[in-house]
């Protein structure tokens, strides 16, 4: 890709750059990280005017490989004070890839509390992207589900979105970046980190892309490339878990609440235990039998074009209307098992009203708990948390709270079991019960986040090997291991979900070097892999470091070394040398 | 003193402990950080069940030396994160010191939901001090001046009082631990960092001390400490600052507000300027004035006995009868400059009412002035800032936000210009315009804290020498030489207001030592005293960087980087690398 498009919102000028040596080869997360540590001095108030914003897809992005439809957002996150990347699955990156595009870096500030919509489109007749400033005022304060049709209606169905909802707009710790999912909702996320008040700290409120005449992205080896997309694909439609009709497209990612619930790594009631009574109604398979029934709704639904695992689900009403799209596994948990709900149209509302604020579903879930654990309402009171999140919507004093994020929350409300690590509420495992994602939660650079270093693969899905989730021993070398490829991958522009099948399936995994290669003309192989991902970490690290973090902030929430977790009636248990020897030996 | 009294409040037992011999040199704010740092791990949460609150008088609270009833509290700060000690002057610690009571360490949890009074009183029989346990849920949810003269009335008139109030009870950030003063008001505050909500966390109320029949102190040399006696009071007698009719005795410690604003360091509006029009109307010399006009109240109140400088006062209504005690030059700022008010009366009954719910008006202020700032009132409207010191009271969700203080307001609201260090927010001088104090701020084991190391003195009241504020060289030097003098005057149990007589008169400085001396039997000379504070502020400092406290920390909120402060147009240039000497060198 050729450009890297740094925009200034200080007076809505905009240049495209080169992209400098130093940067060719990288994409998505790996892109977004070094962008960040280049050009953000790590102490500047990640909402102040000194932060910037960093959009790139991944290094096949836009290309026909498959399930490549991810885009990385990075910045330092208001959220935790740490470097972030949240990425996302839509074809707003697969605009910016097909547009040359291979990073967009915002930065400067909101003048006189404006906020415009950045119009990125094709043009035919340069050969080259061109950049518009429009006023977006008009959008501000509203739902995104009633303005992402008049986008539509205004630039075409086939162009892309992302931008802020009103959680960004009220600068809340808790709003992501939105984007368009395949059938034009706002419904995909680079939720985590609160990297939608940094976007519209800047006065951006969206920034809409139409590739239209666009070319295809260049391939330095088309013949490599469409080898080794051939065997990621072979990969993805062989494995149990990713091919079609298997349980991720079956079932949607909440097929894993019945498989966790039985582990014993169900976080319910803010972390009170292990196993929610109630997990099979919110499951996976209740969605599907819930689909059956009522008629509409779908499973199997893609968040991009070209994804092959199609993991996402529409969610009817109860007369088969469309509720909304999509309840993943994290969000059914979020807003079900960890706040002691059982009612999927709960649920479903639940979803629908953070999509339409622009709220991260994980971190939502998980303040409403705060909200319950501090007695604001009761554990499984659906209907009360609906009136929590319409305050959120509001902005009144007690939305505001919520929409700031557990851990703040925690503070507001006097609450200290609040499950986070550097601010970033816990999702949906429960770390006493499965150790190896509790050292993620701790290590990883982002706050307590999963998908940095899944190691739920071979701790209860038999996926890149078989472990005891109770297992101490060796969880720092398996989190370590997960993180190094996990950061890889994510800057790809593949899903994550594609490491199932590249874990177990060594053909996938050379497959995706193969795409690399033929991408970039490099010469990758399955080992070069962790080490790229290692360099980004310790990028990623080394921000981290200068903005103030220290081991002492490797750690779980203190009552989760103390305070028992049933069913198995663990505390967390790795020691903290363990902890940190994921990033000394790294 | 021959006690160290353990409680343990989890089965509401204590035993009296012998004081272990490392201890016993050590006072106040020595011995509170010592036990913190010994006693403690620092990850653990604030209000959480590991943590442990430490009270203790000086090294001569109890003896007939002047201005020496300064109690230390200390704990890990709820709301810094860093070991805290905030100090307050009352009868209390003089009642902990005559019945033999170096320290009370309080431990374990509340039980139950509920709240108890600890009672200590001196057993004459047993020659040695007695511990009860009273319920206190009779107490819980009323303000302290309701319910002091219900103590008073239960337990006598010549008690002492220690407690929280409702803003501990709430677990509130902002919530200072309450004392008595010299007239059985609920007036006198260790309210930085929060400490009320750890002490209530604990399950204390009260602690109520009664020392009836209780020996003298023991001297080790009583004809030295007479004669070091001697020489602090006569220092005191002759400084202009200190004396009798004196600045501090005439104006109350408002004296600094024409001083510090004619520097232009009085920090306005939320810190967006360092001179306020209406600071002549909030100062000393208009408290004096209206005690003058309207009758009643008083300059010149001591708020423990044996103070020579009385620098307290009482404020009256319009109608003479009293309205609160006391207004400090800090809190004239918090609720007056920095809020754009210029009312007494109104400062006054803000005053009243954080006194009433156990906040610390520092912080408070800060926090209504960022309430300012993002727009939920004009600065400068007194009568909305009533009310939301009400809704703080009622623990609506609004005053939940207003009771975490300005940092944690600051990410509710979404400001960034949260001028604070550690989570707490800076007290009345503007480090834009005088440099030392920001030094102080940045660097202090406590959060932004004007009382650690104050550079004031020199850079604005030529006392301890004469230092330009705006200069930025040697400014390192001049913190650290500050900081531990500071450390060590606050283990004497001696007011700080005593530095200015013994930094410009050396027998006043000779008079503390041999006043220690003549308790301890040590050999100490002034060139001691700030080694002895060093070594109290390394403890201090190994604590915070187990607690995961880096230099990143050590520094002043970017916007004060940038933006340029009026009347002098400056920003805070002290490089980073003089902000590091203040710990490298000590």
């Amino acid at each position: 890709m050729k450009y890297i498009l740094r925009i200034n919102m200080n007076d809505r000028s905009y240049r495209f750059e080169d992209v400098p040596e130093k940067y060719k080869l990288l994409g998505g997360r790996g892109l977004t990280s070094n962008i960040v540590y280049d050009e953000v001095v790590p102490t500047v108030h990640p909402l102040g005017p000194n932060n910037k914003i960093v959009f790139a897809p991944g290094i096949v992005t836009g290309t026909n490989a498959s399930t490549s439809g991810r885009i990385s957002v990075g910045a330092k996150s208001p959220l935790t004070g740490t470097i972030k990347e949240s990425n996302a699955g839509s074809s707003f990156p697969q605009d910016l890839a097909r547009m040359g595009i291979k990073a967009i870096v915002i930065e400067g500030y909101q003048q006189d509390d404006k906020y415009w919509l950045i119009y990125i489109k094709w043009n035919k007749e340069k050969g080259m992207p061109s950049v518009e400033f429009l006023p977006a005022d008009e959008y501000v304060g509203r739902g995104l589900y009633d303005v992402f049709p008049e986008l539509h209606e205004r630039f075409g169905k086939h162009i892309s979105i992302s931008g802020v909802g009103i959680a960004g707009e009220r600068r809340y710790l808790n709003s992501g970046i939105v984007f368009n999912d395949i059938d034009g909702r706002p419904s995909r996320y680079s939720g985590r980190g609160g990297l939608g008040s940094v976007l519209a700290s800047k006065g951006v409120k969206f920034i809409v892309t139409d590739r239209s005449g666009a070319p295809r992205v260049p391939l330095a080896d088309p013949a490599l490339f469409e080898k080794g997309r051939k065997k990621l694909v072979d990969a993805l439609r062989e494995h149990p878990i990713t091919k079609p009709g298997g349980g991720l497209n079956a079932l949607g990612t909440a097929v894993l609440v019945n498989i966790i619930n039985e582990v014993g790594g169900l976080p319910t009631r803010n972390f009170r235990s292990g196993r929610f009574e109630g997990a099979a109604k919110i499951s996976g398979e209740a969605m599907a039998q819930m689909i059956k029934e009522r008629g509409g709704g779908r499973m199997g639904h893609p968040c991009h074009p070209g994804c092959i695992i199609q993991c996402s689900n529409i969610i009817p009403n109860p007369d088969g209307s469309e509720h909304v799209s999509v309840i993943e596994y994290e969000t059914t948990w979020a807003f079900g098992a960890n706040c002691g709900i059982d009612d999927l149209d709960v649920i479903a509302e639940l979803t629908r009203l953070s999509n339409d604020y622009g709220l991260d579903t994980i971190e939502m879930g998980g303040t409403i708990a705060i909200a319950m654990e501090a007695g604001l309402l009761e554990f499984g009171d659906g209907q009360k948390a609906i009136e929590l999140m319409h305050e959120v919507g509001k902005g009144t004093p007690l939305g505001r709270i919520l929409g700031s994020g557990a851990a703040t929350a925690g503070k507001v409300f006097g609450v200290i079991r609040v499950p986070g690590v550097k601010g970033q509420n816990m999702p949906a495992y429960e770390p006493r019960a499965i150790k190896g994602i509790g050292v993620t939660y701790a290590t990883t650079t982002m706050g307590a986040d999963h998908t940095a270093g899944y190691t739920i693969a071979p701790e209860a899905l038999s996926s890149g090997g078989q472990v005891d989730p109770l297992a101490v021993e060796g969880k720092g070398d398996l989190s370590r291991a997960f993180q190094a490829t996990t950061a890889f991958i994510d800057s790809t522009g593949h899903c994550l979900f594609i490491a199932f099948a590249i874990l177990d399936i060594p053909t996938g995994f050379e497959g995706v070097m193969e795409e690399c290669n033929g991408v970039l003309g490099t010469n990758w192989t399955v080992e070069d892999a962790p080490k790229i991902g290692a360099e980004i970490l310790k990028v990623e690290r080394k921000f981290n470091e200068a903005a103030g973090f220290t081991k002492a902030h490797d750690r779980l929430p203190e009552f989760m070394y103390y305070e028992k977790l049933p069913p198995h009636n663990v505390t967390f248990d790795v020691p903290d040398e363990e902890l940190d020897s994921v990033f000394e030996k790294m």
